[in-house]
């Protein structure tokens, strides 16, 4: 029995952190643990997946932290594992519809392997195909986590469904480097707007200019947001893709235009703050018809799934979009990383590699 | 001469307040005039009205004071006459598409006579119709000014474009006894929606559940509005009708369904506060996909006259939409009227009958 044990080390959640940010080894910490893949049953419909790689995002905080803020999905149970998306691939199945080898994309554990239930399998089904094609096609399989997974969707399916955007338009994008916010501004530069971003440190800023050809970037650090927008747009701003709320929404609002759109879909400044921010401009809405949307990207899978990965494998192999991933290797680096995350030290999107396919 | 002389009293605006309300002959006061009808000259297109109705709208305070809350026209110059929205007749013309006896609807002073300038003629010309179809209906003028007007048209209008209405459906409405809530609730009772509002005393709520049939109607000052909806409105609310904004908002926010439409038209808690509130609540959007969209109902005249008046002249004919009047007699009581109008005094539409047809 014991020859066919492998290394299933996981991170566990311990704690729940009111302020401040989790601290390894007190609210979360790497467990060693061991598996026996041939021994371990399966209820039916279940998986038994391989995790690849493990997508780090700013908004699990809210789940392993007790505040205002509550994430939808609730707190992690204390001693559970935490989880978010990942890629995997399949490695024991009792489920009809998925076979030794499959790709999967979607929620797992981090952990080295995980069992996924039969909802969960169901749920992730579309993506197989979906996988299969962007290995096919030379895209490395951490971009399903990034520009062709969740962040991506979020970018295209936001941009698209509640921007609206027109040629000649203004589009401000706060989190501009980041998973999603990279990806909305190269989308919004194919279609003909002029794109301005802000980001929090001068490297980022470079980044935005200089390779994905933003029209201006700002270091929010070091400027007035409010201020600086009125100079860069003295045209005004006719969409806001808004990953942050709270302050920065109040500032842009009085350089939005007329009908102008805010895709509401983050709101970083509120994940960790001692107390909610209140947003004192929102009156402003009224005389100049400013419409603001809240959306969650699953919920638009089935409408846009097809037309995202048609447009963004295309613009990907045309060479017309460029990502920046912040790879970290193995799951025992996994606590520091998603750290190194919030305060913002590398740039792109934030993964974990924890095996090889 | 000074025989064709006739009185011309007007309201002046004298002061910008800062705090609490105006006073009366301190930011504004009536004043004793004259005005000879055949010697006065016009300008090219320009038309001289005698007003018979002008209308009492809390957002006139926003023209008078000195805050943060900005009225999208500006403050009134000092010595000007107070405008509003007025119903006039014709009394002298030098414009080939008015003649003397036409109905006037648009902006004018709070005064007995008033020259209207070409644009604001040209502006009103497609109500001149429509008020004598009301007037050969057997509607009285003043309603014109509100459930077939402006604020009626507000209801109806953004209940339509932004609520979106289906049936089976939950709406609350603040200032629910006001000339547009009063509007929103009927034609949301006449969609099939289930109707709540709120009002600041109870002989409104009364009036609200006993005349204009709504399913529920709270007192504001009694209760706590978002506790309230919760037991009220178990299912959830699916359109907030809002012309509040600050506080009540953040209190009706957690109470919103997924896909919750939320039509900004107002906000008179911010009108006279002495500070902006902050809205806390605003990234609930996000999980529940919700919609904010601000309006303003001038930008969709072209679009929604005729189904307006077609629509809401039937409904009144045939008694499905009742309407309660707050008309108070004479220029030299307009002041004191638009004191109470802000004290709650009364209830429904504000207006001032400056004179007869």
């Amino acid at each position: 029995m014991s020859t066919s044990e492998v290394s299933n080390n996981a991170v566990i959640y311990t704690k729940v952190f009111e302020t401040g940010l989790p601290v390894i080894n007190e609210h979360f910490k790497v467990v060693e643990r061991k598996i026996n893949i041939s021994s371990t049953k399966l209820e039916k419909d279940e998986i038994l997946v391989k995790n690849l790689y493990i997508s780090l995002d700013l908004f699990i905080l809210t789940r392993m932290k007790s505040s205002d803020v509550k994430n939808y999905l609730g707190l992690f149970p204390i001693g559970s594992v935490l989880e978010s998306g990942c890629i995997s691939v399949v490695v024991k199945s009792n489920n009809d519809q998925w076979k030794e080898g499959d790709l999967y994309s979607g929620t797992s554990g981090w952990e080295e392997y995980t069992i996924i239930s039969p909802e969960a399998a169901k749920q992730a089904l579309p993506f197989k195909q979906y996988l299969k094609n962007s290995l096919d096609n030379g895209i490395p399989l951490s971009y399903s986590l990034g520009i062709l997974g969740m962040p991506g969707m979020t970018a295209y399916v936001g941009l698209d469904m509640i921007g609206k955007p027109k040629k000649g338009e203004t589009i401000f994008i706060s989190t501009a480097a980041g998973g999603v916010g990279q990806v909305v501004g190269q989308i919004a530069k194919l279609k003909g707007l002029k794109v301005v971003g802000s980001t929090g440190n001068d490297t980022k800023v470079n980044y935005l200019i200089n390779e994905l050809k933003f029209d201006h970037a700002i270091n929010y650090k070091k400027v007035d947001i409010g201020q600086a927008l009125k100079e860069i747009c003295p045209e005004g701003i006719d969409i806001f893709f808004d990953s942050v709320n709270g302050e920065t929404l109040d500032k842009v609002l009085p350089n939005l235009n007329e009908d102008a759109r805010v895709i509401s879909c983050g709101m970083t400044s509120q994940y960790n703050s001692e107390s909610v921010y209140g947003i004192k401009n929102l009156a402003m809405i009224i005389p100049k018809s400013i419409l603001i949307q809240g959306f969650i990207v699953f919920r638009h899978y089935d409408k846009y799934h097809d037309s995202f990965q048609k447009d963004m494998l295309q613009w990907l192999k045309e060479g017309k979009l460029k990502y920046k991933e912040n790879i970290i290797d193995g799951i025992e680096n996994a606590p520091q990383g998603f750290l190194d995350l919030y305060n913002s030290k590398g740039f792109g999107k934030y993964a974990v590699k924890v095996s090889d396919l």
